[in-house]
């Protein structure tokens, strides 16, 4: 069986060097506390006002002000700044924590759509930190894709079937 | 619902600063590499001898090199080390990457039994870094228990029976 990391690489186009380069430079004592916080804030605004409904209502059960915080604390722990994530939620658990979202290629490159532009808009993002966080960001969504496959194990032949997690068809 | 993290700490008795006071220390800096590599070791050599045959079958399917390997990797990158675990296999996914085996209240009791004899039988690991460890321990066994649960949603009421998954029976 490919791993999860094996799929994450094939499917996202980054291989594991270039997702974890994030670690060969402190990405927030570089970039700081606020502007982490201006990046979730202009991700989430994206996406909670997104034009596409079927990506948008992934999030309607979650609270905005929850998201962004929830996600510039993984992200500021992970990039080498103090564990705010830990301290708060304990383990990260990326997997198991996105068990409730259909994470399907097509919302992984919905997610990353979005991600793209709020970087882009995020002031003081130099063009280093940008690339090292899109390509671990890009990995990264795969990686959770790889993982939403693991909620049809054990079950019926439907659960796959009725996921709509599969590559995206090519006559678009 | 009960978060993984409040079932944690409820089945551990270990709150959750207690567990993430790993934190406030850099283990890695104190203990060192070395350290590390014994420790896990020490651990899996107990395991892999365990008379328990229930407990040490659940570790027949991988090796014991790669074990120890993993589990260092993962200590060393957790406790202010080098990301050595991601930069191998990426996120550490904790949850995720125990699926296959059966991490019930009882194997998790008894995985921390091994563990705190191999915390006994390290050299040059202090008291107070041995707390630390000892409560991050116990707390991610049980976080791992939560997430073993997760398996059962959406499938026949006959997974949570059949996975012997339950508090220990007080008749003893």
């Amino acid at each position: 069986m490919q791993s999860l990391q094996a799929k994450a690489s094939e499917w996202s186009g980054v291989n594991q060097d270039d997702a974890f380069a994030i670690d060969d430079a402190n990405l927030f004592q570089k970039l700081g506390l606020r502007t982490f916080i201006s990046l979730s804030t202009n991700f989430y605004t994206r996406v909670y006002d997104d034009e596409e409904e079927w990506f948008r209502s992934i999030f309607a059960r979650s609270k905005k002000e929850d998201a962004i915080q929830n996600q510039y604390e993984f992200f500021v722990q992970r990039m080498g700044g103090p564990p705010l994530y830990s301290q708060r939620k304990g383990h990260p658990a990326l997997i198991a924590r996105h068990r409730p979202f259909p994470v399907t290629h097509r919302a992984a490159e919905r997610w990353l759509h979005h991600m793209q532009q709020a970087l882009e808009s995020t002031p003081d993002i130099d063009a280093d930190s940008k690339l090292r966080m899109l390509n671990f960001f890009r990995h990264t969504a795969f990686f959770l894709v790889a993982g939403d496959e693991l909620k049809c194990q054990n079950q019926p032949p439907s659960c796959k079937h009725g996921s709509s997690n599969q590559l995206p068809s090519k006559t678009s």
